[in-house]
């Protein structure tokens, strides 16, 4: 087996030890984003595990190469990254999100237990069949549970905006505004404020590609957190209202 | 020595164990809150580990046995509960706050380690030097560092506005939001969402009353955040203004 990994961060990274460690004799070729993809054309599978924006790129600038081998994508995003597969014709794309890495990122990271047992979606709207058939045993050999979904990508990133990229810009956000607050005084934090802003060591490269394709979806989710704060802000000293909020806040927690 | 606990919970609960281990010999009597304190007169210590309401209803109400020993109160805040001691003519009641606990509660969690090596402040304002350098010892005791400060409680009470009220109350109201935003797709959501809201496991029992008697340090940073989001939700396509919000981020996350 030829495999091509575009972009070796932590998931390309990943990718290949995964893939080695379930098949010693494949061959692996590591192309930095912004090479061409020529040597990639004979692959029996392409990844690409670049940055949101730089798999756009590629899927807008490297269709030739794309159009032989079977390609799947690792971007936390997918209505936009599909929609420009299929405006460049190319219909051996999958689009995939692995649910893996969290808040690190670089190849120093990287394991061949990345993606055990975790969901990797894939996205088969206007796929040919064969090329979802054989990503989908990619994903299993790698060690993932595929979870084909059957629209062009909009249900996953409606909810992604909700569990994923809304949790990240609050934890941002939120480690800005807590520590300008508690200035000097930031050493007084407990394991409280540490565990809500984990997410705030993510990078921008790997971020604002994310942000920006599903700004239409996340935008109403910030904007709803926002006037939620807002009544609370007015609402501190009414137990009864604090009592409801946190019971429902209980209920939910406990689903998670 | 005789040590009376106020409020068997968690803390109170840790608090006799962590006693017990230091001094094998020490007399422990424990009280439910709402019960009568005269069996606590002859103690060489009390320790109020309630609720922030139901400590200050005791320092109101039951001033007559706090007149005689030195007590100690684990009160998430520390201004008003203070000045209602000042205000009750007690003057061997120290202020206290031990950063411990985090958002499991009841005595089932309790444990002697629960104290080992975490901050515990100390409001000394207003109260004799004696009862100050006893409490101070009882805490070391229990394996605490305290933190003695020489204010109102104002410092405190802010500075945990920032590093502690305020993710709580973000982690609640943020985990309402993502469940319903995400319905029945609850279960795509990664450890993102569950490291964020982990806080919406806190009860309202706790919190009620620490949020009514620092709402006027909290209100202004809700209302910061809640601007913040609001204003990002502007910029979520704006790769710029995302690389500087992450790189600010990073930079305070990394202090923590």
């Amino acid at each position: 087996m030829k495999l091509a990994i575009v972009g070796p961060g932590l998931i390309g990274k990943s990718v290949a030890l995964a893939a080695q460690r379930a098949d010693a004799g494949v061959d692996i070729i590591e192309i930095d984003r912004g090479e061409s993809l020529n040597d990639a054309a004979d692959a029996d599978l392409i990844v690409l595990a670049a940055p949101v924006a730089a798999i756009l790129d590629i899927l807008q600038n490297q269709s030739h190469a794309l159009r032989t081998a079977v390609t799947v994508d690792t971007g936390s995003t997918k209505k936009q990254i599909v929609a420009a597969a299929r405006a460049a014709g190319l219909e051996r794309f999958v689009g995939g999100h692995p649910m893996a890495g969290g808040s690190t990122s670089g190849p120093a990271g990287a394991r061949a237990q990345l993606f055990e047992g975790r969901p990797w979606f894939l996205v088969a709207h206007g796929a040919l069949a064969e090329a979802v058939a054989r990503v989908r045993q990619f994903v299993t050999m790698l060690g993932a549970h595929p979870v084909v979904l059957e629209d062009d990508g909009s249900e996953h990133d409606q909810v992604m905006a909700a569990v994923s990229h809304l949790p990240q810009v609050v934890a941002t956000t939120l480690v800005i505004v807590a520590a300008q607050a508690a200035g000097q005084r930031l050493a007084w934090a407990g394991s409280g404020l540490r565990d809500t802003t984990r997410l705030a060591e993510s990078s921008a490269s790997m971020w604002e590609g994310v942000l920006a394709t599903n700004a239409a979806e996340l935008r109403p989710l910030l904007l709803e957190l926002a006037g939620s704060l807002t009544e609370l802000a007015g609402e501190l000293d009414n137990p009864e209202r604090i009592r409801e909020l946190f019971a429902k806040a209980n209920r939910y927690r406990a689903l998670l």
